[in-house]
């Protein structure tokens, strides 16, 4: 080994151990990172509780990141389908992604049917329990199916999805959520108050 | 569909438009995003210098992350092995979760071999062009084979690892890389002060 490479070796060493930390990034977003997980039917009302939440985060300074079918099915999970196998293996990538993105920093809102106990609970495994905030959007199927805002249930009805939740596939309801919210019977920003009664005391920073 | 459901679909479509914009994370973290995409052999310096980097980035007031085998092979990917294809799906996950991070807010380093020059090409496709830095990290084969920090040269060279990058896998270089680093020849801070002279200007608000 020439001079220069075992001085590079050693540098190599020394910044290895110089990573930034948890302690860091905390101070530096000035929140602690969790994930708020909403979990339901099709049309419930977890993407808009998502960007809801989100927004509202920004306006307190809070840095935040909505995962959901818009940016995960159409990217990173473009290659699963909704077999039972592929929606496990989809939500233990966006599991996996939440995992990144509290790691970086950032709270994590993700919005996906996750119809699967078992599945939720891999995500808890792989988020850190203490940071996944498992929230039942509880919105019963007769008001998803009368909303359907896509026509996907009316598609269902009609045979054309196949293992669609709700209809040919089975939903399993959480069995202690932190949070179970009836997107019906309470208007959103109603809904995003009660999330920051559950998650601003785990995040917020204590002064 | 009763008043209350109306009201609450309504409210749907007035929130679902109240997304949190690229504008207002640029604005929130002072920055424009960027992924800054490390590519070259095992043992060449990426992960030393994408840590250097983020701890650079974390004092300049910079909000990164590293996504590295590290964090990403034993996790996201931890159901991929390294045969051609398992490395291609390797890279654009990757790559995905890079587009997402950078949707986020932050600036994204990522440190892994892609020895593929198809594979970075996608990557840069999924990441944006215009957000995409290449830094070949060009560390000479004898260089990273002497160095071998993890033994795994070694072990290649006795056959008990198959498909090693340089060794019985092939690393194609970039064609066109923003900038190209040898790490046997520049310390990593003059590395990484290169790099910033490539990323800040791309990056750096203009107030």
């Amino acid at each position: 080994m020439n001079p220069k490479s075992i001085i590079a070796h050693e540098k190599n060493l020394v910044w290895h151990s110089a990573h930034v930390t948890l302690a860091d990034r905390i101070q530096m977003f000035c929140q602690i990172p969790a994930t708020v997980w909403f979990t339901g039917l099709s049309g419930a009302g977890k993407s808009t509780l998502a960007f809801a939440l989100e927004k509202r985060l920004l306006e307190m300074g809070q840095a935040s990141y909505v995962l959901d079918g818009d940016n995960v099915r159409h990217g990173l999970n473009s290659n699963l389908g909704f077999s039972h196998e592929d929606r496990t293996e989809n939500i233990r990538r966006v599991a996996e992604v939440a995992h990144l993105m509290n790691d970086a920093g950032l709270i994590v809102i993700s919005a996906f049917i996750s119809p699967y106990r078992e599945d939720r609970e891999v995500a808890r495994r792989i988020i850190d329990p203490e940071r996944f905030l498992e929230v039942h959007v509880s919105t019963a199927l007769a008001v998803c199916e009368e909303r359907d805002p896509k026509g996907i249930y009316k598609r269902a009805r009609a045979g054309q999805i196949a293992d669609f939740t709700g209809i040919t596939s089975p939903y399993e309801s959480p069995a202690d959520p932190v949070l179970t919210l009836d997107t019906s019977l309470a208007d959103v920003p109603s809904c995003i108050e009660k999330v920051l009664g559950i998650l601003m005391p785990r995040t917020k920073l204590t002064v």
